[in-house]
């Protein structure tokens, strides 16, 4: 008897017209039955975002005769899987992969992340889900080198599951395939933005800012993110969202709370 | 010799108008030289959105001889602690609270929380940070009950610091002072939102979605902040913000990686 065809939602934060997005959709079309949900605008940097005090519009750009669904949708990247889950798909996604995202996603930048909060979002919800990233802001990149690595993760994923409350942060090197060494499971490294506001004037000569900033990277574990995108190799972080500082409580319990 | 009062930035995601704002000032102002920053416009859900696709506005709204400084700001809550520590600040300040927010932050709130988010963001950039949280959407919600409370953690905190990499999420059950029982550490609640969208149509028949849904708690745990609440106790969570999910690194460690 065949096997039925994996389900998968593929989602992002460049938009709908993001090679990037292309790329993730050309690799997951040869593994399962897919479903396309992605912003219609560029959502990078909307972190965890939803639509709350406005409404939402969904696009359906796929035709009858295409051989898979393909909405864009006016919202936030975490909208996005709101929407697909409960307007769109008949059934829970076997598999949500979000990206592949134009530019770096490693360390602390997983916070500030539309694509990994569209992932996170699915993880919330249960579906197993991995967030990609190239470490390439060019709107061309070249994202044939890392297919065959997409498609291997996900296998894995599909495969194995994931553990509870776990979904991955995948980043890929700029490198050609043959340079890359190898995947290396990481924590993320502490790592944070200096930021450096750009002040300017319109034309009227009012002030206004626009945020630049420089990354910094104060760690230097060899078990980190930063390392293995620095050596050559691709980064698959596990992303959690229960955001309790556990190890923190006891401490926080010798204080005199209550007197 | 008198000892300097500490520096004390304010931020929220209900916007600089609202009450829950005006509380925490009138705290503060009691507590510490204070500068407000805070958002033109509600962001509330904005999670941890930063404005990098468009410019930001600043805007001070207090006068020279008004007692502190205040700003409101075009942007997103974390735009606002950006913003204020670049651009307004002339030290680092010593404490950051954010709220008081209109509604609860508790369990996976906090995710999607722009009050927490300011708080996330300025414990990112080494300031010890506090959302405050009320459970009642109400605007005109009676923040007077919460005013000895929030003094109170706030100086604990100023007193202690916070651990590494942690900042601290507190909600306030909506009780009458007297009823309150008392603060308790906790983790955060297992917990998700069971969407549903409200479908409607627009005068010109398109479609278009509302975002409703429903918070289940499936954490029956008595060491949870929505237990706290539930039983008449402030819910104060160690939050952090490396996502990593240390406990599955060696699981994945035994996947065929690199085969």
């Amino acid at each position: 008897m065949k096997k039925t065809r994996p389900l998968i939602l593929i989602t992002n934060d460049d938009g709908i017209s993001a090679p990037g997005l292309r790329a993730l959709i050309a690799v997951m079309a040869e593994i399962g039955e897919i479903v396309v949900v992605a912003p219609d605008n560029p959502q990078s940097a909307m972190g965890h975002a939803i639509t709350i005090n406005s409404m939402l519009y969904l696009n359906k750009i796929s035709k009858d005769s295409d051989p898979f669904l393909e909405y864009s949708c006016s919202g936030t990247p975490v909208d996005c899987v709101k929407l697909a889950v409960n307007e769109i798909l008949k059934r829970k996604p076997d598999l949500c992969v979000s990206g592949v995202n134009h530019g770096s996603n490693s360390s602390i930048n997983v916070i500030y992340s539309g694509t990994m909060s569209a992932a996170v979002e699915a993880g919330i919800e249960e579906i197993p889900a991995i967030g990609f990233s190239l470490l390439d802001y060019d709107w061309n990149a070249n994202f044939e080198t890392i297919k065959t690595f997409i498609r291997k993760i996900s296998l894995e994923v599909l495969e194995n599951g994931l553990p509870e409350g776990v979904v991955l942060n995948v980043n890929f090197p700029k490198l050609n395939e043959k340079d890359i060494k190898g995947i290396r499971i990481c924590r993320q490294a502490k790592a944070l933005w200096v930021e450096k506001f750009d002040k300017r004037k319109t034309p009227q000569g009012r002030d206004y800012y626009w945020l630049a900033g420089e990354f910094v990277n104060q760690d230097k574990g060899e078990d980190t993110d930063e390392w293995a995108l620095e050596n050559g190799y691709i980064s698959v972080v596990p992303v959690q969202f229960d955001l309790t500082a556990h190890h923190a409580i006891q401490q926080l319990n010798t204080w005199k709370w209550n007197e």
